[in-house]
């Protein structure tokens, strides 16, 4: 199968940020087969389709969600302590079927806003990463371990246990990648820590999760071990594995010095949008980049980051950043389109992909410029990241196929899949209206 | 002409913050004629709109934003000072023509967002005015007064000869205010802003002006009056008009306790998305509303927030303000689409608008809640501030006449209005591009 796509403005994201204004890619299999500024009879392919102006780049990464917490969406947003009055009591009502309605309600939403790829953290992964093989999305599936019973699994970190039949089952997959995820440094012990190192490394698979997220973590791991959650992820042999840690909102210059040591390995996951709704900081990603680490950007779960388009995040991450920094030039618009797209697929060792070059794995994205939002464009960086929303993607294609055809899924139906969901969520619905 | 607006969840925003979830909207004339619980049978009218179970609330009241501004969209967006390095210059290439087509772009972008009713200040006032009129929306239509030559007057504070014609001409219109607008209080001379009070009680118009924006405007006026803005103003007397302040990024708690004494005349608009990309700050808005000081939101120009809707600023404003103060629980979601709409409203002076209540006039937005980002709902308030963007608005109504059906503009063809504000850019762009 071939598709060529035409009469679009290509931003490549390769090394030197090449643009092709009238360009073209031509796609072959799941690789794009040639790329360039389109001249009348160039090429011929099965398929030909007419951008009419689109802009056409590599698809958005997530590099951190929760793809199961849909039923969470809209539920105690400005409540102090959500996770301790919402989160923990009503995941105990999350079932194998609720997990994987969600997913699939969550990876459409993310391909109709352009998310090719993500990472993701939750209960259930078996589910997850079945939902995402059944989507044809490129993911990285995180098996929850936390030191507390859960909804599958009632003993105390029996996420590792889940992990040595979970892991070896998806580890050759084209598309998906299973993952150890510890809820957090301060929420497992040392020994589940540690066997979490060694499962990484006996199935060679990477870990992610959150680090230097709440205030509270900083304080209990200073009590406990009198270390930074960095020093104590150092010391554990953490950042010797290829290692996604999300948020480091409270990551000091020497955690990020220390961290940078290990950085082929490990890469950091922003979420300006979940962390600053719910009050807990900015992360430093200027200090982060200037010492040679990988961010990408992620929108956390539906239920912190509420929508999971990463034009969201985009937006927040140059407001933020610029107030922050006390500089309008600080992140120009290019930039932060580069750490949600190329620097999101470094972030989770996506080989090939975040970055349009012959021979790459054909995961792109087409925004459209026809909508009111969109016009001019003198920066089609700045139109993406201050202009634009999810409604303006149009095209989506992940591994050569193509998921997203004028705004719609193709190969799935959303209203099925939404009906599905609403119909395992009758039991979580009640239980979260007794606490609201 | 009577509208029936059946199976929707109203969010009435009245004094009480009453909701009907399964709603309904009679809309006879320009006004409500009856609002609740709908039951079968109720009501009958020559029209019926059956709403999905969509939101429906008061219509979106942006309340400082410069509709003839769509050409700048995109246009060195993350370079320091802009203002003099492309905006002032450039604006001399801005034409009567060239204003009325940008305006008619910038109203039907606002529209099919859900806005109903806003503030301008920018130059060509009356074409602003006739586009206004053209399009049935609700506005204040400011004309520029500055103290340098201008693209509609060549005379330093031409503005002020400009209104003399100009207020009177619109002064009786039953959806345009004419305004005065000078630029700023550190871009007029004392005699023009002098001047500018009379007009205003001459006239019994409002004044709506840039505050407290920039840092160099704080050390102008310390230097030339040993004065804050707010204090110059009040001096000189704005504080009696009906005065709409944009940004006040740089007011300190005197100036709020100044300030507050005129609450009944004074009102302030909050433009976060503007204030923030260019890192200026964050206005203290918590202090100015436990003052008792009236804030709406503002989109700023096409140019400083790049769009003109108020989900983007709701979200923003959300974000910023519980990072600020350090507390999630500050401004939960129904305070932040209070400013969005009522108080909006309440600043610009719009007589009953802002409150769906029986006997006010129909200005209303109804949002859909059938998109997928729009799923789960617990919290009406929540879906709108974190989780809706501009594509989710289906119908609008301005004083009883439907302006968007279906997310269409129902009476304007937004191609043509397109295709004539880009066939009028071409000398614009042309100027632009000598500058990037």
């Amino acid at each position: 199968m071939s598709t060529l796509i035409k009469n679009v403005h290509v931003l490549t994201m390769d090394d030197q940020m090449t643009e092709y204004k009238n360009g073209y890619v031509l796609i072959e299999g799941n690789r794009i087969a040639a790329i360039g500024e389109w001249q009348e009879g160039l090429h011929s392919s099965e398929e030909v389709i007419d951008g009419e102006g689109g802009l056409l780049l590599p698809g958005f990464i997530n590099t951190h969600t929760h793809v199961g917490m849909i039923p969470f969406r809209s539920l105690g947003d400005d409540v102090p302590d959500r996770l301790r009055r919402f989160l923990f009591p009503l995941e105990g009502f999350m079932t194998k079927e609720l997990v994987a309605a969600s997913a699939a309600y969550a990876i459409s939403e993310m391909l109709l806003s352009g998310v090719t790829g993500f990472c993701d953290m939750y209960y259930f992964e078996d589910q997850v990463a079945t939902v995402c093989d059944q989507f044809n999305i490129r993911a990285i599936v995180g098996e929850t371990i936390i030191d507390m019973p859960v909804c599958d699994n009632p003993k105390p970190s029996g996420g590792l246990d889940y992990c040595e039949t979970f892991l070896p089952k998806w580890k050759k997959h084209p598309l998906i990648t299973p993952a150890l995820a510890p809820h957090a440094p301060n929420t497992n012990s040392y020994e589940g820590l540690q066997r979490t190192v060694e499962l990484s490394e006996r199935f060679d698979v990477p870990i992610t999760l959150h680090v230097a997220e709440m205030d509270y973590e900083m304080k209990e791991l200073a009590e406990s071990y009198q270390k930074t959650p960095f020093e104590l992820l150092k010391e554990l042999g953490f950042m010797e594995r290829p290692l996604i840690m999300a948020h480091c909102i409270h990551m000091t210059n020497d955690d990020i010095d220390l961290t940078a040591k290990y950085a082929d390995q490990v890469a950091i996951t922003h979420c300006i949008g979940a962390n600053t709704k719910s009050a807990k900081g900015v992360a430093p990603v200027k200090e982060m980049l200037a010492a040679g680490l990988t961010v990408g950007l992620g929108t956390d779960g539906p239920s912190s980051g509420n929508t999971l388009d990463l034009f969201t995040q985009m937006k927040l991450f140059a407001n933020f950043h610029k107030t922050f920094e006390k500089d309008r030039a600080i992140f120009p618009a290019k930039e932060i389109v580069t750490l949600a797209t190329r620097s999101g697929a470094e972030a989770l060792k996506f080989k090939e992909v975040g970055k349009l070059v012959v021979g790459n794995k054909a995961d792109l994205v087409m925004v459209e410029t026809n909508s009111v939002n969109m016009f001019p464009i003198f920066d089609p960086y700045s139109a993406l990241v201050y202009s634009a929303n999810p409604s303006n993607v149009a095209h989506v294609w992940v591994d050569g196929r193509q998921l997203v055809k004028n705004h719609q899924l193709v190969h799935h139906d959303l209203g099925h899949i939404k009906a599905a969901l609403y119909e395992q969520m009758n039991r979580f619905v009640s239980e979260a209206k007794k606490r609201m």
